[in-house]
């Protein structure tokens, strides 16, 4: 393999690749990034076995070859070194790195060694701009389920229909869905795992444009002409989510998002370890309280618009902040749908088809 | 205890203070700030045992008094909030903050059970502004030893004499001078631990004017109008380190700092496991060489101008980049002693009388 390519091009490039390869001493050529020639470009590889990664970078290319070298040393070269232009070469698993200013040779590793990473044939299932499907992971991430006792929610729920593409996520103890309209070619359901939800959250800040999401046998895949993902899906049934959400609210307020966010922040200081505050809507104001027995308690007040009757609920308030911080409106709304029952937040204009819901605490 | 004060100025002295105080297990009063009444302001204590602060905020008082709060939460709290005015009150030690949208109760402790922070009353041994100590702290902080083997040597050492100070720190494996110009009122060798060091250089950053250094009876303050930090010294000799700076250079490159600087890290990406890079000067040029069995090597040119013969030298590239942190020249002169001697880095315009020296380790 003989190539030149730009610095800037192999340093993206393997900042994208690198994220998702860790350090695993049981199969040490996993913590390296495949080069390979292909069709006048230079493709970059990496993945877990879970995950898998492939990026494009245009270069002129010399000779054809490939090459697998450790990621981590390599990024760290590549992100340090000023020269606009650098020409790589490989010679008994050692690549060669030149520039202006330096000459480098990195030891690595018999590309023969490094897993293959599927290709999914089929057809896409719909074709999504990266700024929109980013909103849309990240709208419903903080809700995946953190631990895999129960392995189907540790993921985010996709379902496809004829005109919209719904993603949701729930850990039992709060639930996020999204929705958007688009016209798929299929009609499908996945659950995609956590680690891939965050790595394509990461990655569509580096993505402009349109990304084709593709569904094979167990796996799922996103790319566009530079990129491709490819990733495990969860294998077992979502639950049945949609009747966790209530039809209709008791009660409603609606209120400035930041001032409310900087007040439950205040409030989560004083709370107990449940972690819970009090929710105390009235006419024109909504009141939260805390109580914590060893620091102490706060009272914090804000100006609000009440539809219907006064109501109290306790909650979590990380659960709240993580619903917050996924809405952009001016003004949300929250809104009660009876003791017991769930806590609802909404942008004040929801043309998103984004719901927030919080399971209360009792009080 | 009652009063009135500006939100800034409470957060500016809560954020100094509460920087010393560590999670005590065994003594929980020093996880408190002290906040007492003095003269018409109000003054915030902290300590560990080994140093002591106080600062002073203005206040209006409208009843005198003191109570000991907890830091963290009350620094959370106080960041928080977005009232300009606050207003406090003790009753039964439990701290209480009003503001236009908050009533809190935060639960303190006796002040009585706070520990002296005691004063030093000696005349100031120099006044010397903050931003030129924050500098010759700065300057020599990353020379002192980690380690407590020796414990003279993990801290730093000042020299006040008629007509200078002089701050010095070695940890054997490099050393650190920087000297003043000033008139003293004392001549006297003082030792400052390491923790002491560290923390005047970040409570340097939030000082402006001069600050008045005292010494004691085996301890030293810093201390302006508003300010106060009392510290322990060390009890020992300083070694004669003096006696390790080469009195002359046999042969010495100038060169550009930055380029030298990102070249260094460069070559440390392949530096073997004790850290070595390799220096060979020439008549124009300066090469860095380094050399990894499990990653790889790398060779960089940079121009140079030498004085006398062309000389080699391999030294831990850490200190190496410790040395170029501490200069803001933007040229910098190696030094070269001879084999087996120090390699010295110095400003190309030496005005702060700033010496740094590695000890080479073996080809």
């Amino acid at each position: 393999m003989k190539l030149t390519l730009n610095q800037k091009n192999l340093k993206k490039a393997l900042s994208v690749v690198e994220k998702i390869v860790s350090r695993n001493p049981s199969l040490p050529i996993l913590n390296n990034v495949l080069l390979k020639t292909d069709n006048g470009r230079l493709r970059l590889s990496s993945t877990n076995l879970e995950v898998g990664i492939n990026f494009m970078v245009g270069a002129k290319i010399d000779e054809v070859g490939e090459i697998a070298i450790p990621a981590r040393v390599s990024s760290d070269f590549i992100n340090s070194i000023s020269d606009d232009k650098v020409t790589i070469y490989t010679k008994n698993n050692i690549l060669f790195v030149n520039s202006e200013k330096y000459k480098t040779q990195i030891l690595g590793f018999d590309p023969k060694d490094f897993p293959i990473i599927p290709k999914i044939k089929e057809k896409p299932a719909v074709i999504i701009a990266s700024k929109i499907l980013k909103n849309m992971l990240y709208s419903v991430a903080d809700s995946m389920a953190l631990s895999e006792t129960r392995p189907e929610l540790a993921g985010v729920y996709v379902c496809f229909d004829n005109k919209k593409i719904t993603f949701a996520a729930t850990d039992s103890f709060r639930l996020s869905e999204i929705s958007f309209n688009s016209n798929n070619n299929v009609q499908n359901k996945v659950i995609i795992p956590r680690n891939t939800v965050m790595e394509m959250i990461r990655i569509t800040n580096d993505i402009e444009g349109d990304i084709e999401i593709k569904i094979g046998d167990n796996q799922i895949s996103f790319c566009n002409d530079d990129f491709e993902l490819v990733s495990r899906l969860i294998d077992g049934n979502y639950p049945d989510y949609k009747k966790v959400i209530p039809s209709k609210f008791l009660s409603r307020v609606l209120i400035q998002r930041t001032d409310l966010e900087r007040d439950i922040r205040l409030a989560g200081l004083f709370s107990s370890n449940i972690a819970d505050i009090k929710i105390v809507s009235s006419e024109d104001s909504v009141v939260l309280r805390s109580k914590n027995s060893d620091k102490g308690e706060i009272e914090t007040s804000i100006p609000a618009v009440l539809k219907n009757e006064p109501f109290e609920i306790s909650v979590n308030y990380h659960y709240l902040l993580d619903g917050l911080k996924i809405i952009d409106s001016e003004k949300v709304l929250l809104e009660f749908t009876g003791n017991g029952s769930p806590l609802i937040i909404k942008p004040q204009d929801n043309n998103k088809e984004l719901t927030y819901l919080i399971m209360p605490l009792r009080n």
